[in-house]
């Protein structure tokens, strides 16, 4: 099989990156390990930036999303001094969308589908070849027959555990990492939101974050230590610890019910650095994570899509390779933007095992100074909404 | 002897306390353990916020100052990216003044003796009594005698080190410390100024700071290992040290010479809660120390002072005690926001022994955000020109 761009994983980063393209007429061809279900499956990021919104439009996909997406102005922060509001609208003219990664990808799928995009699932043992060449090629196994594919580049689409960042030869590869020591316990429940925006929580018993995903889907986070056993945690003890945490107000008078899913999820920061190696290209998870606080995960790799994106279509239009060259600095000038926020969200609003009294004061006079001091609270809005590409 | 407030600590704070009182008619007695030549001798601070000027120019102390001090409207901050200027005049239309504590202190000395204020200098063994009660006193011993002051309440304006902290008991007392892995090695030298403001330099070898006190006097800051010797320093080590740390234009043209005065401080973040105890105020470094990045040590004294000269006036006058029982809770507000942003223009400044490649990449991105975002430069310059009292 020959294409001009072999993109590796079919989640939202390389399915939109396959329809972008496509609509342009550049050839693309997705492998994916997983089946398409399982891929709908996952439960992931809701929130989407407004350049996020804008790149779904642009590709074709953004009908059901602006029908059913909910617009937030803005979102709380809940501390022990009580709740108050970050208004995105007033700070930087800006808001968020939030609307569920499934249906992301379910729109993908079905824009794909439309214009007939070729995807393979299942594909096992994939391997980049040659991709410091002009020829590189992709190899995988399906159904036990090995196939491959010839291409111009490769897009590294396949997250934190592909074998798209592992194909960069250690000597070339720089890791940046941190863990923290804490995880996220997350259920979904078909209950209405406790709050018309999302709640950030920052409570001496652990930070707690009500979000949803529409009208009817809800979805809330308890802060717990890193190696908790979901088995200790019932719905019933989730929904009280929760309501300990939001502020009293909502935790009144919110709805509760059986949990649809539930899960215990790590925070880590990553970044691989460079992320163009040849003519492998790396989009999204597979060179960087951030902590889901700040929900900046899907949108840090629709950036990366952008960036790709542009960088391709000039190549195979005006047979520019300015983009392709200064992809990897420029989309990771953006990434360590977004690193930053989400580390920062996340040091303000979590509880660490080690923190001093000391820390724990500079934690409450961060958030005091979001409260008191306009221009702060501009950049968080600012930082919330998307920085520009 | 009877006095209504008993000031320990002959420094700039209680100094200003001192000649505010005296100025609405309050009977003050300063005692101090130094002789005045020694306190004049101590090098310390050098930008004043605008609060600081007015409450000085109140105080019937701004001559000098206004004629001679150097007002700056911004100050540079260098990274390895090149040099970039924070404009306090265009981000909150702000700005700060040079002009040394020790002209200060100078001008307060003055303008004590020329209202006949009383100071006892070189006391020992000073104690506090019975500040839970309505009557508490101060001794002292002088020339072997021992000496006895009466008062209404007691202004604890004798440093980190003084007897005032000491005597709220432990179990009133909290304390909040941070150390930070390492000291400032401090020159003063009597050469033009590198630049014409303030230039904070984060650097691979790690910090330096560009500072002045006058037109012909400079001061100039190398980050050094907490337990570095003193002796290890010659000027010309110091001169070199500091040129690799500086913008290349500045390091070139910069004026060096002999070292007036050379010293290493360490550096750290402490708060004592509360700060009032009965009658006795705490003030100024005897409740907290900051990093001296930033310049808010003597800033937030005067921050101290303000707020307990106008509840000592309004008790003095209008039998009033709203200000004297809301003292400790009012300053430390203050103090907080003080302590966040000495804190984190520490951090973001400064090599750490124990920072990770991820960490470096993070003060980095902070960097870059001031850099990129206008209201992340004006929330610095906000803070940096001084929250309002």
């Amino acid at each position: 099989m020959r294409t001009q761009v072999a993109i590796i994983g079919g989640g939202p980063s390389g399915l939109l990156l396959s329809q972008l393209l496509n609509r342009e007429g550049i050839e693309t061809v997705v492998l994916e390990r997983k089946t398409r279900d399982y891929v709908l499956s996952r439960i992931r990021a809701g929130v989407l930036e407004q350049g996020t919104v804008r790149l779904l439009r642009h590709a074709g996909v953004g009908g059901r999303m602006d029908e059913i997406g909910l617009p937030h102005d803005g979102c709380y922060l809940s501390t022990v001094e009580g709740k108050f509001h970050v208004s995105f609208r007033d700070m930087v003219n800006g808001q968020v969308l939030v609307y569920g990664q499934t249906e992301v990808t379910r729109d993908l799928y079905d824009a794909q589908d439309a214009i007939g995009a070729t995807h393979v699932h299942e594909v096992e043992d994939v391997e980049i070849h040659d991709a410091e060449s002009e020829h590189p090629y992709v190899t995988y196994r399906k159904e036990g027959k090995k196939h491959r594919v010839d291409c111009d580049y490769v897009a590294g689409c396949d997250g934190f555990h592909g074998v798209s960042r592992q194909t960069i030869p250690a000597g070339v590869r720089r890791e940046f990492e941190r863990v923290y020591p804490f995880g996220w316990l997350g259920i979904l429940s078909e209950t209405a939101p406790a709050a018309d925006e999302l709640i950030y929580a920052n409570h001496p018993r652990g930070f707690a974050l009500a979000s949803m995903r529409n009208e009817r889907l809800s979805r809330y986070y308890v802060q717990v230590p890193a190696d908790e056993p979901i088995e200790k945690w019932t719905d019933e003890a989730f929904w009280d610890e929760l309501r300990r945490r939001l502020p009293d107000d909502v935790a009144e008078t919110m709805e509760t019910g059986p949990s649809i899913e539930k899960s215990i999820a790590p925070l880590r920061s990553f970044v691989c650095e460079p992320m163009r190696h040849g003519r492998l290209f790396l989009v999204g998870d597979a060179a960087h994570i951030v902590p889901p606080t700040g929900a900046k995960g899907l949108n840090l790799a629709v950036g990366d899509v952008h960036y790709l994106y542009e960088a391709l279509r000039r190549w195979y239009r005006d047979g520019d390779a300015e983009g392709i060259d200064s992809y990897s600095a420029t989309a990771l000038k953006r990434v360590w933007g977004a690193m930053r926020f989400s580390w920062w969200m996340t040091s303000m609003l979590h509880r660490f095992p080690d923190q001093s009294e000391f820390d724990q004061r500079m934690q409450e006079s961060e958030l005091r100074q979001l409260i008191t001091v306009p221009s702060a609270r501009a950049t968080m809005a600012q930082n919330y909404v998307g920085l520009p590409y």
